[in-house]
């Protein structure tokens, strides 16, 4: 297998899952040539992210070809998500060390997996060789006006976020710290790298939230990033916050640290006018899926903030805290 | 310097260009959210290619940052350009060993210099540690079906290129074979890293070029994915092929492997119908720039080619021989 063979392999993979074209996701000119073209449907706005995931930094070394492939387009699509964007296209740069058969055949099983679950195509990218590297850029779009920024947060807007978070970063402590057994080890690394997107609510939230992020760094950092954008402060409760019934059999301390400051959930966390919690009900009906309010946004106060920075408070009931909002530092 | 100071370094030197912005190049949501809008042109198509830059692989680990950051952002404006597209916006993906300061000031020398030449924005991207890896989107667009493809080259069209090819596979040559003295040997890595797009060509050339490419493996290589698309064969004149003044200082059949399987030259690689050779000299005229016509593209034919694959023949005045089509293989 060579550089073109293999690129053949990939185009003859995606042709199996029978994407549906129409003019939402039309392609003019798909792989194979020096670009590709596509074309936004009318009155949108084209909607682009891009993230890369390289070895041993975003994923274990030795997690599964398949593993690696879901991540790489899932946190794509999370971000689009956090948009309200429609996944509709992505390109796929693809470092590799070798050409290895059975490793590509699973890395394409996972990509087009998760791909077909969002009718979302290739369209092009490219394959070179050295340290295992993935980039994926995710193209999508929203109707005209209706991205949704993290600048968008009005003091007295409800926080939500879209499931239980935290789990990831405790896998993440369990594997940094050898707490694990190695029955176990491969569960861990498969539920780490299997992030799911919020794509249909991400779609749902346009002109419902004030502001959307997705949490990839941890809940107190990236909360902070739409407090910073929008000039306001939050207040968490901490009894609203839910915990998943795998972090409910750690130290409730414990539990918070990973909630807060435990990367990787790619759930959404967004604000929304405290009059739209109706609206917030009947989207937990029609997705079937739990939206939880974790908290308020407020005015930035200036008591003990001589710089007027964004804060987030904690209401454990008892006291009320400022929290450290640092997220992860990748140097 | 960490991560997000780092980002915004990078905005306030592309805030430093002042690139215009117009409805050619609209963005609505700029660098620092989950992904960023733009809008496409009424009637256009958005035009998107990528490539990935390792370091020992696509340039050497010891060149300049400016160098490597120009050629990065270069090679995905010339794939753009094989299409006729009009260069708008682009995402990079950074992996870098360490946040180095002086580094990071040279990269953002080179990359806005080459950006803010074709008035191209950066919208995005992210920053990863790792061996230093570049991978640039480059999204530019062409009205409704205007994009120039590989496929529309048909018997009797001229072949074309943009310029004399051959001089990065000598340079190559020279460097992998340690040819060259310590003085030159700066010189000679500039030269590899600056490749030219041929943005203003490529645009001029929506509706006279009946197929196009940009070369990066090789003239033989690269004409002959034109060919497979279109289903034709060709000749080249070897008198007609413009030699450069290096090239001229070596023995010819040295120079004519150069300039057919030397990579790296991102110069164009064209067809047009033959009755448009007026509008080729036009072009060459409005853009002060030679255009060479090399060859022909002729019907494939089955006299020793029992797969009727396509062939390229050189015609060297005495003799027509087939010559081999294999580019540069990366694994």
């Amino acid at each position: 297998m060579d550089e073109f063979k293999l690129i053949q392999y990939i185009c003859e993979q995606q042709d199996k899952i029978q994407l549906k074209h129409n003019n939402k996701n039309k392609i003019n000119i798909p792989i194979g040539d020096d670009a590709a073209s596509i074309s936004i449907p009318n009155d949108s706005e084209c909607i682009i992210s891009t993230d890369t995931l390289n070895s041993g930094i975003h994923f274990f070394a030795d997690s599964e070809a398949c593993d690696i492939a879901h991540k790489a387009l899932a946190v794509n699509l999370s971000d689009l998500s956090a948009m309200g964007a429609t996944p509709a296209w992505y390109t796929l740069n693809l470092t590799i060390p070798s050409l290895n058969q059975s490793w590509i055949k699973s890395f394409c099983n996972g990509l087009f997996k998760l791909a077909k679950k969002y009718n979302t195509t290739l369209i092009g990218g490219d394959i070179t060789k050295g340290p295992l590297s993935i980039t994926i850029t995710a193209i999508g779009h929203t109707p005209n006006n209706q991205a949704i920024k993290r600048s968008g947060a009005k003091p007295g807007d409800f926080i939500y976020i879209s499931d239980t978070i935290g789990e990831s970063g405790y896998i993440l402590d369990q594997i940094y710290n050898k707490k694990y057994t190695q029955d176990n080890y491969k569960n861990l690394l498969k539920k780490l790298n299997s992030p799911n997107p919020q794509v249909v609510l991400g779609e749902k939230l346009r002109n419902i939230a004030s502001s959307c992020i997705d949490i990839s760094d941890g809940l107190a950092a990236d909360l902070s990033h739409i407090l910073n954008k929008s000039n306001v402060s939050a207040t968490l409760y901490q009894d609203k916050i839910p915990i998943s019934n795998i972090l409910k059999q750690i130290p409730k301390k414990e539990a918070l640290t990973h909630i807060l400051y435990g990367g990787d959930d790619y759930q959404l966390c967004f604000t929304s006018p405290a009059d739209y919690v109706n609206k917030i009900q009947d989207l937990e009906e029609y997705l079937n899926q739990k939206i939880y309010k974790i908290g308020e946004i407020c005015e930035i106060v200036n008591i003990n903030n001589p710089s007027n920075q964004p804060e987030i408070f904690l209401n454990t009931n008892k006291n009320i805290n400022k929290i450290n909002t640092q997220g992860f530092k990748h140097f």
